[in-house]
């Protein structure tokens, strides 16, 4: 059997202000941070390992990553950072408070923007200071790849590709490996692994700091999944 | 101009009771952790930037590193973990106390341990618990390159080629790596960037917690080095 953890970082600062976050690099809550120990207790107590770890390129997965290493003492894992784990670009309204969008936007312009699958936020210009082409961090990009603001199926599609070539190849030399990364870009692989239609995915609500175990068969189709509490 | 920042770990839990530690996973205690965040603070204040880090597979260099990057606001930054960089591996003597190990064996003979360049300690079997072929973290290395006990001279056979092969060539592309390690490792690095005679090198002693920066010429030798302060 393979087996795959994938873990939603916990709480940030603006989950619990509910502003519209994205790529934005903000830091767990006091609360996340106790999630994200959670986590690592329990795969400690079901003694759940793993020998390698994907996160994102921002510091509530990586804190959440590193929180759970820490408690279920693998500090020395090898941990690999993409942008392709990032959670959605969620464009122009990147720093808004949910609220005050629906005030400027419209409740129902607001709801097509989180609930459906391809319809794009929007977008930020190239000059705006939220364009990641002005982030060291993605720097060695070419700003062509960047997003400006992405539906779900941009994420998808920029997720796949990573899935594909760096993590399932890993997992099939059984490796177990834990990805540490965010609301949509945990989407994305579900959707992929279950097969789901844009219509279902849109539904599923991943809790923070809890990890979901999937069970794989050799041609790395989950066989059954499970949250640990 | 090519930049190199050597750091090494806050100061661990065994550190401040006199153990000898060597390959044993020992936390840093709050004064390391004070450390780290302090390192941070001048690398910062400095405005050095790295690109790149090193570590070891021991957690008291591996936190201080993740210490260091939080501080400095840079947590995305690739780390690399390798066991080449751990610390001496003491042998027989990792866990005892200096006082209890210098009763034992004489305070000669403890001296001579600590103060020579090609003296090994007592050597481990390995059947000892303290052997690292029973450590998961070096399940994939071949047992015959495990040490069971190292002069600093086989500290430094081990990190060279580590040195030669993954660290120096990231340098050459202008890359200002952050090596964040332990004493006698980066005693290894420095006998080699400064040319130094293993009677120099043995009195070289390295500050925690503080980071020591090399600026390098084209060829990689220093031009100068200096601890920020």
């Amino acid at each position: 059997m393979y087996k795959l953890i994938l873990l939603r970082h916990g709480e940030s600062v603006w989950n619990s202000e509910n502003r519209f976050t994205g790529w934005m690099d903000v830091d767990l809550s006091p609360k996340g941070e106790k999630e994200a120990e959670m986590a690592g207790t329990l795969l400690k107590r079901y003694n759940i390992l793993y020998d390698l770890c994907y996160t994102s390129f921002l510091k509530r997965a990586i804190k959440t990553q590193f929180i759970v290493a820490e408690k279920v003492d693998r500090l020395w894992i090898p941990v690999v950072k993409s942008w392709r784990l990032n959670e959605r670009h969620y464009g122009a309204l990147q720093g808004l408070n949910k609220k005050e969008t629906a005030l400027e936007y419209g409740d129902e312009q607001v709801k097509t923007w989180r609930r459906s699958f391809d319809v794009r936020p929007p977008q930020i210009s190239l000059e705006d200071p939220r364009f990641p082409g002005f982030d060291p961090r993605y720097a060695q990009l070419d700003t062509a790849i960047l997003p400006q603001g992405e539906s779900l199926e941009d994420t998808v599609a920029r997720v796949l590709p990573y899935w594909q070539v760096e993590i399932a190849p890993q997992i099939a030399e059984r490796k177990t490996v834990l990805i540490a990364a965010h609301g949509n870009s945990l989407r994305a692989l579900i959707m992929h692994l279950e097969e789901l239609s844009p219509e279902k995915i849109i539904g599923v609500e991943i809790p923070t700091g809890t990890p979901l175990i999937y069970e794989l068969d050799k041609q790395l189709k989950p066989v059954t999944h499970y949250y640990l509490e």
